[in-house]
């Protein structure tokens, strides 16, 4: 089957990848540009994950406002160059990484940062529901198992449902950057702030 | 000597105090600005003195985000009201503290903040060298004593020179936007990302 070239540009204008790759995923795909698509995601992710390991050492400081200065995001993303934190993309991600902290209110970045005494005392009121069942001990523990990931997924930044997307996470944004953009891209750390909080 | 109604709107628009106090202080200063001003600022430092102890729960969060975006502030600043801190003059206090902060870095808000870790070592090294100057214990302790005050007068961020203008201190900044705005005015927070410090 013959590939056009304004087949394979309107499949890499979409998935960032380059012309081989599209051209390719598009054969394989018989023509059909969704299923070329999902191809170069499947092994673009692929690609993603290889990047994960690589330092990164650059990226962008931002910052989210809510209006009415009430409420506000201080962010870090890095991504390994420059060249790509001065993409419109990289940028993009950041605005949306930021608006999502603020909408949300996250307790960390990933699952590890969540303080042992906060998960601790998590822990212990799901042991008091999950017994009050009477069911056997082995049901507890995959009760309490499942309402520990429930926190996670409703708590920590990267296993949050994006809110401009709740179909895919914050850790899909990212790996979807990732591959897009061809660099390794962390969310290192964030600050939020919302009036008289700190008293 | 008689007061002229331009004097006191020149006065009254310099300082924010009322036309009658403006009167006052230009009859007590013979007609001389300046030296009003400068009658007006003690008292309006004295009105602010008792203000201190008003709880502030409005107030703003702003962030300052140096061009480049490796660099920014996120901040709190507390008044009392929202019509204070909804003011060109609010609003202008708060810039300038985010700005002051991204150029100097300080390591607290004020010394109580200074962690008993961080202020033992800075004391040690002190120690250490005044030791080595073989005087009497007494003038040691008074050297500890002032490069302490040195380093609070540099790191900590309302004892710190006000980088647009090092003829007042930060302190002195707030003072003055107490006195003219008519509120208690607290500076509760701030963190400040420098891009890649994290690792």
């Amino acid at each position: 089957m013959a590939i056009t070239a304004t087949q394979v540009k309107e499949l890499r204008d979409r998935s960032g990848v380059g012309m081989m790759d599209c051209k390719i995923s598009l054969e394989e795909a018989a023509g059909d540009i969704d299923k070329a698509f999902d191809i170069l995601r499947k092994s673009g992710i692929a690609k993603a994950q290889k990047k994960a390991g690589r330092s990164a050492k650059d990226g962008n400081i931002i910052s989210y406002i809510h209006p009415g200065s009430k409420l506000g995001v201080l962010l870090e993303i890095n991504c390994e160059t420059d060249f790509v934190s001065d993409t419109d993309e990289f940028k993009e991600l950041c605005k949306n990484v930021a608006m999502h902290i603020a909408a949300t209110n996250p307790i960390a970045v990933k699952r590890e940062d969540v303080s042992k005494e906060t998960l601790d005392k998590e822990k212990e009121i799901y042991l008091e529901q999950a017994k009050s069942s009477n069911k056997p001990e082995n049901i507890i523990e995959k009760m309490v198992e499942g309402r520990i990931n429930k926190y996670f997924k409703e708590n920590v930044l990267l296993e949050q449902d994006f809110v401009k997307d709740p179909n895919q996470t914050i850790k899909d944004l990212v790996t979807n950057a990732v591959s897009k953009l061809g660099e390794n891209i962390v969310i290192s750390r964030f600050s939020r702030y919302q009036l008289g909080e700190n008293k």
